[in-house]
């Protein structure tokens, strides 16, 4: 008995948060009302009310939630020595987290890019969501930087570089590569891996060379 | 005398631009009024409007520039035979384009990362900027998709893996480092440049042996 409603509970905050990241992502979070969220996810206010107290929690929780699926995408496969190289590593946790979000829709395209872009909008103007933002990019980049150094300490890629740059960089490909989604719409997780796969086969002494030249 | 003149319409169109951006970064499209832009810029209506019509030929007019801007810097570095490696070649085009903005600032940081998440937002509700900027990714993607031909062509890069997804991702890269800097403050080019040279450095097998394994 305790079980099942413990189920019932869960699927009913699962429920409302899918709603309320489906008006965000069509409408942005300064434009949704807690009225709009009710309305898509059908309930009375009393049962939505029951679980988050407002826009601003539901945010939270959203983007919490992502940030911890990316994170945990990650810390996996940082457990495996060596990780996968950056290539594979990017697909693969990008895949996985679009696939989570698979079936939610706006305008029968996928919501997600959408709700990462007008996230990152809000956090412009909103304190608290760049403060939730910070700490949860932060724990990825962490992450991402013991990748990066077991890489470097396995000879796997150039140890001159700053693990920090590095991690850096490939968030910044994943993060761009979801802005183009909902800019211009939707693409398979490979691309990337095969855009970074051909990166890492660039010769790299000759980047040496341009960058003496250049320092002249 | 006339070319004075000129000159004057010239540095009167850029301060008007300038001060649209400004607002736009600050506070997204959405929320800025012409009220706010002649405010911002300190004239009158009257001169304003003899530049522009609103607010929809100010955004158009300064994605226009920095689209422009973008693609006329790698065009630049696409004359080389062969081009300059990823790493140089993107942290040379952004370091400049970041550069020419460093003057517009919002709260004492860069405006322009800010400009440009502000810009992807407005676009996912405005169909006519999602044109615009539809095509001027395109002139900058078909430009990239160049240069890697080149790189793949001189065998500087794997010849197995698409032009177009690796535009794509070198694309990416630049976007999601801006909206890092948006959401967690500048930094320099020369950061994205060496991450994408560690990228550069990763050995290719292991990840040739790792797709094999992860295909079984």
């Amino acid at each position: 008995m305790a079980r099942v409603s413990q189920e019932h509970l869960d699927a009913r905050r699962r429920q409302i948060l899918d709603g309320a990241a489906l008006c965000f992502a069509r409408n942005g979070f300064h434009a949704t009302s807690m009225q709009d969220v009710l309305k898509e996810v059908d309930l009375s206010a009393g049962a939505v009310y029951r679980y988050f107290s407002g826009k601003e929690e539901l945010i939270a929780a959203i983007v919490a939630e992502v940030l911890g699926q990316v994170h945990d995408g990650f810390e996996e496969e940082a457990r495996n020595s060596p990780p996968p190289p950056p290539d594979i590593l990017v697909a693969s946790v990008l895949g996985r987290v679009l696939a989570t979000k698979e079936s939610l829709t706006v305008d029968g395209r996928p919501a997600f890019p959408r709700l990462v872009v007008q996230v990152w909008t809000e956090t412009l103007r909103n304190d608290e969501l760049a403060g939730l933002l910070r700490e949860g990019y932060g724990a990825v980049q962490a992450t991402w930087t013991r990748i990066v150094e077991a890489y470097q300490e396995t000879g796997m890629m150039r140890p001159d570089v700053s693990p920090d740059r590095v991690a850096r960089t490939m968030m910044a490909a994943a993060m761009g590569f979801l802005a183009q989604q909902a800019l211009f719409g939707p693409a398979s997780a490979e691309v990337l891996g095969d855009g970074l796969r051909a990166l890492m086969s660039v010769q790299d002494h000759s980047s040496v060379n341009l960058l003496e030249t250049r320092s002249n």
